[in-house]
């Protein structure tokens, strides 16, 4: 008997489980259907700063796979303008609205995969729905922002939020030419992911191509005029004017549906899942930022909207549902990004984030170079480990520097995806000629001083 | 009572391991000469081919610390034009020659470190010394070869050899405007330390600027006019027109003058030392290129010159002659190289290398880009992943692409480093951000694909 998949949400998650099983099993063992909310599916939201910039143009090259080449290529009958609104797991059914009919129907699975992605933090200050606010999820908002700074119409604009997208968002303003962009963090430093020593450097960055940091700094209210339009951004006494607001306030998972239906959620507000990504409900799997994971580090849950999770969680959904074995084996906090001319990516757990899941820590910061100090292009770059006091074992890392620094987080990932030591990081052996690094590659020379550190006396 | 250390060789091992003993004990407790036969202490030998092709100018920038600063910052007294021309280790003492006095002496050691570097191969061809051929070791070849490059002299030029040297050089010599620049290699594709799948598309690139690129091709003799210069390579039925031969042909451990003080010298021809870097006799320490070392993939001696171990290896010496405990944890086989806009990588065994350690192998190789594909400055790259049969457990892996492909090769390397399997390998929480990674990085891809692989049917 022909089973059926439904997918609920579109994007990265959904649409990688739906093609997934489609290649284990054909159109007699699957029927798939997918229902999106939205227009498009499987888009990369972390390309619309890019577009929002003017570096990736035009909008469609966002879009990795239309409906029509899902059912194309893999036989699935996407529908989008459908949300699921219930799921009924006593009866295995799903109640969808046609968002431009206005009806409704129940559909029946034999798996559900739950999509549901992430909903952004949009806190309830006055204001708040004004014209000229723009969150950075949809498409939609990527458009409505680039239209309105095509006209010119925008001569300053306030991003709430200094973490990836906020920063990222201030710095596609001031590529697109508004006059004044200023960054709005609650925290002490931008891109609170990091330790605030390191975020005090992407401070320095933002602060060098122009862009306006307020730190420590808790919004009260957006101000509008008579028109009911954006023109300023309240904060304590002061009042940043601004023709557009940005909010860069994170996500949290959008599991509102799953919990409706009884399905676990867990404390970080993400589905929980056991490891072949199985929720709590018979026949339920659900993938991507609506999920919680496990941190291979904290060893606790953690909430981590990124697409390369929602993709491996996806296929491994796919996998599981076409009848094979697959695993989603957590993460360490992975992130990476560019602002400007400089690079930051962190892996694992910051001092604070060690601390609060119980670790002593010992940290050092050392200043080094992407290539051979004499060699063209050589640019600096500053590396940060956290190791566990004691035993030497890596915690985290944070790089910040120039282009070619960043994507050393990778080795430092794989490091301490295995639990290495600070000690054996200094003997690995890492790629060395004077265009890629110094003789001594500066993941090494950190990973040195951090030993040292750690066996110093007192340790 | 004053110890001393005598270095034989004033280059990265032998000078690090000098100055991290200093590190250790301070001058009333441990007196340190190093003898170095040539003009210059601790220089990038691997920046020679950017000094040559104009990259790195003035040539002293390759020189990371000269005599005097060795003297005045770790009171090391360093005697350059010092030839170290036999080890007595029953006396423990070494004799020395002063090669421009023509004068030598006995100098008594409490510890030795053999550090004399790897000499070039330079087969018995007819010709071979005549003018016009260079090899590509000291600073003296660079600056011999940038001399007669400026005088405009050189129309045409044969590298023999197409190893990374090898490969550098053929590039700078194309930046410098030499008409004619053909590559000769005996095996099949250029950089035989990549499988022949990879190393053509080394060949391509090669080609792309105007490199001919000869290969399966032995070299007979140098041919030389009448005043005993260059004027072609015979190969075969072929003679190669050349006002210049650059000699890339790999070099070996220069171990003779350990092995003529009974020193135990292994199969590859490297002096043999434990973990600690101690050869077989008392109080001898050998570290850096004229050392072999562990391979940890292979379980096997390997030979590898390159800065970046003899650094390591140097300073493992010099903490246990400082009274510390050091070890080498050996190699994984990493190497990275940069020839005109490609990158290459490798690491572990290649296919041909795993079946010479007995393993079955399973390879695959995957194309992918740099960057979101729809990201500004996305370029294309190959990546290669050797695995185990069976296992899965990854065994080498090789990377040929263009700008930000290559430095991926330490992500592997560490994973190689720590025994995973291509299947966990894929699970792995790698960076992502569109101007760094397309949402699968190109490693998780490979890594999918070799995990597919292996667990197909039959396999």
């Amino acid at each position: 008997m022909t089973e059926r998949l439904v997918v609920v949400g579109g994007d990265a998650a959904g649409m990688s489980a739906a093609s997934q099983a489609r290649r284990l099993l054909g159109r007699d063992d699957l029927a798939i259907t997918a229902f999106e909310r939205g227009e498009h599916t499987s888009y990369s939201a972390c390309g619309i700063p890019y577009f929002v910039g003017g570096d990736v143009r035009p909008l469609e090259r966002l879009v990795v796979r239309t409906p029509a080449e899902f059912r194309d290529l893999y036989d699935i009958d996407v529908r989008t303008r459908h949300e699921v609104v219930e799921i009924d797991t006593r009866t295995a059914r799903v109640r969808v609205r046609d968002l431009d009919a206005g009806s409704e129907k129940w559909q029946a699975y034999s798996h559900l995969v739950v999509a549901t992605g992430a909903t952004p933090k949009r806190p309830q200050w006055p204001g708040i729905d004004a014209d000229g606010v723009f969150g950075v999820q949809t498409l939609g908002d990527g458009v409505a922002l680039d239209a309105l700074l095509t006209e010119g119409a925008c001569r300053s604009a306030v991003v709430v939020g200094g973490g990836y997208i906020g920063l990222e968002m201030a710095e596609a303003l001031v590529r697109r030419g508004v006059p004044r962009v200023t960054l709005v963090e609650r925290d002490e430093e931008p891109m609170p992911t990091l330790d605030p020593d390191m975020g005090a450097l992407v401070r320095t960055a933002l602060e060098d191509v122009g862009v306006a940091v307020r730190t420590s700094t808790i919004v009260d209210a957006i101000e509008t005029d008579s028109t009911g339009r954006v023109r300023a951004v309240a904060a304590g006494q002061d009042s940043i004017a601004a023709d557009v607001v940005v909010l860069g306030l994170g996500v949290r998972p959008a599991s509102a549906l799953a919990e409706a239906a009884g399905i676990e959620v867990g404390p970080t507000g993400g589905i929980r899942t056991d490891r072949r990504m199985r929720t709590s409900a018979e026949g339920v799997w659900a993938a991507g930022d609506c999920v919680e994971v496990f941190h291979r580090v904290s060893r606790g849950p953690a909430a981590v909207a990124l697409g390369t999770h929602a993709n491996k969680q996806g296929r491994v959904v796919g996998i599981n549902v076409g009848g094979g074995y697959a695993t989603f084996p957590g993460v360490v906090g992975t992130a990476i990004s560019k602002i400007c001319e400089h690079e930051v990516s962190r892996t694992g757990l910051t001092v604070a984030e060690a601390g609060a899941a119980g670790f002593e820590t010992v940290a050092v910061v050392v200043e080094s170079t992407t290539r051979a100090g004499y060699f063209p292009g050589s640019e600096p770059m500053r590396i940060k480990l956290v190791a566990e006091r004691g035993s030497g074992r890596l915690l985290g890392a944070q790089i910040v520097g120039r282009a070619g620094s960043a994507k050393r987080i990778d080795a430092l990932a794989v490091a301490l995806w295995n639990g290495m030591s600070v000690g054996e990081i200094e003997g690995l052996d890492l790629s060395y000629a004077p265009p890629f690094a110094p003789v001594w590659d500066p993941v090494l020379i950190a990973a040195l001083e951090a030993h040292g550190a750690v066996s110093a006396p007192g340790r």
